[in-house]
């Protein structure tokens, strides 16, 4: 068993890296892409993809390479996580997340705290949070249970097609969300319309924990 | 071995991320590629391929991950499925189809109810629904026999290089042409068009049925 | 063991879905980029790095799933084939891989009959198609010692690689070569430029058979 | 165990293959992207995480697939080669990039002997290598101790990601960096530039080393 400083760790430097990567590919792809928004958001999804794959196989078995609120919450409710191992997971995450955006913004010579002023919010929005949402803890939940030992590609591959099927490109994170307020950038998010999001993807975790519960847990199940 | 409720709830729900992810992805796509059509398919294709991978890797060992009526036509050829619950599978993946198209729609603020008007008629994209589901069952059927454990990732890739080797863009799934018919976005199908798609994706179907039946699953095959 | 027509039947089928994609692909990509060959490239890449995944996996345990005479060639070399078994396979290889190249075009609405009038040829394209050819075939050897249950993977990643560093976007195959001949589409190749392509494969193909015979087959090796 | 002259063959080959990937790509990308840069930039990234997968997949058991003397050096730290065998892996890694760096410019009928023109230096520059390093070297050690079969897709995935989340498009590699300064193509680099961002390099490595050291091989750790 790891320690839980060793677990903490891993979940700081996995949530990190991952916003660094969402924000700096973003960056990258957007001042590359001469105005072409799909290809800026091709350059943005591809990075994204492959670093979860990466990140949740190196810290899977360490911490459980989390990196979402969302999952931990998931977690402590089915007994995996005690109430003070989930809070301190969600305080990493959140701090991982926030130094991440602001490496990337270090390493594009950005000013290093920002604001996003990019609107998000409406029903439209809040629905494909949910959804992206309630399908990422689905996924993780299902795979679990069918096949664990490819767990890192399932979350890689799902947040490569949630990125262009929801029409909020799927942050389906709280740390994410949070993090993505700090960034005026291409990936970011208006710190105003935080909040409507992360309740829209507490909504679409717990219904997916529901959902998987029944699927996959109870009797007469393989 | 899962309950008939349990299977039919992971076709339907595996069906409907499946139609979510190829129209929403399709209006992602098209609203932000400024008019590239190869740039557009490029943002269909990544995130169906995608989603594939996931949903079989989750639903596989459930229901067998079908989501496809062409499918499930040949499980119950080859006595893997009993009449009733063949009805079952397909009334689920249909619903499921519609349900997922309908959701897109709602996520991206489109009108919900909607009937193409793309034209997709004539002798070439007839062939290449016939060679496309042809593939698709034939890879289906002989990775069962050879590899089984790479089932998600085959079809997932095989759908990829179909989307852009075809004519047609590989429907090659009753259910999926019906979901689209109720898409007037990138990736619909004239309703009138429908019913020839799927006569030949039965044909193609039933010609690698008889083509694999004779490849891997006579005497003399490893 | 699999009888020989059925080793046959799978290269031909197998080498016949590579060209449809190939030409097929490549017709789709270039209709699509509005005059953006790279896009083009990357349209006509991604789906036949992804097919070559999917066929390597259903047939490598039936036939090895060569798919080009010179993979045949080298295991001949090496004992693995006979005289007859080889010249079955490049035989029903080229077959194959010009009634794929056909189906393209009739899938397209393409003239079936058509022969190329893109040269591609002098010393800067040879060095190209050798050495192409020759991190194909050791990839495949090599792999084979190393981790034969990933070769569908490797052969598809090289061949995806091999489209962008080699400027002759890396045919590697001499029955790929000739099918190419009877394309005028963006993957085709001037039939009086196919001849010295072939000559450059071989060589290839030899210089990493000894290559390979060298660093993993002599003793000393793990 | 595989012998020293064989193990060097495989770093010296596989690193050649992956400059000629590096270069190659960046040469094609640039000469079909028609200005776009993050149409480039992605037609290098997909080739350059293709051939990394395939690569390390061959030559991993045959001689740890390093192709980057800050591997190297990480190794040696820890006790895995002695000192005659890394400076023995460091100069043919060397070599083969050259090599490699050549090879393309042949392929695409450049000049063989080339000196790069494009300033990369700076504090933001230097930061983005001393990150890309870090998050590098982590990865294969931390994978080494969790799923030491996937370090191929780890590894190719990373640089994947790594191209676009860090602003220098992450060289991470001292062989790479000396080498590119051979081009004076797409991926190249100022030759007075090359010192730095080795020095940067070789921190990010040696941080990376302590990170992990206490991050998996203590005691604690499962």
């Amino acid at each position: 068993m790891t320690t839980l400083p060793k677990r903490l760790a891993a979940e700081f430097t996995g949530t990190a890296f991952l916003l660094a990567t969402v924000i700096g590919s973003g960056i990258m792809a957007e001042r590359l892409a001469g105005g072409n928004v799909a290809l800026a958001l091709l350059g943005n999804t591809i990075p994204t993809g492959a670093i979860l794959v990466v990140l949740i196989t190196m810290f899977g078995p360490i911490s459980g390479a989390h990196f979402n609120p969302a999952v931990s919450l998931v977690f402590r409710l089915r007994g995996e996580l005690t109430n003070g191992e989930g809070l301190a997971y969600v305080a990493v995450q959140i701090a991982g997340a926030v130094i991440g955006v602001w490496l990337a913004h270090l390493m594009f010579a950005e000013t290093v705290l920002q604001f996003s002023q990019t609107p998000r919010t409406g029903a439209s929005q809040w629905l494909a949070e949910t959804i992206a949402t309630f399908g990422l803890i689905a996924a993780i939940l299902v795979t679990l249970r069918s096949r664990p030992d490819t767990m890192a590609l399932v979350v890689g591959l799902y947040i490569t097609a949630a990125y262009w099927f929801t029409a909020s490109t799927s942050f389906a994170n709280p740390a994410v969300t949070i993090a993505r307020g700090f960034s005026d950038t291409f990936a970011g998010i208006r710190p105003i319309d935080v909040l409507p999001f992360i309740a829209m993807q507490m909504i679409g975790a717990i219904l997916a924990a529901i959902y998987c519960h029944w699927q996959v847990c109870e009797k007469g199940t393989s």
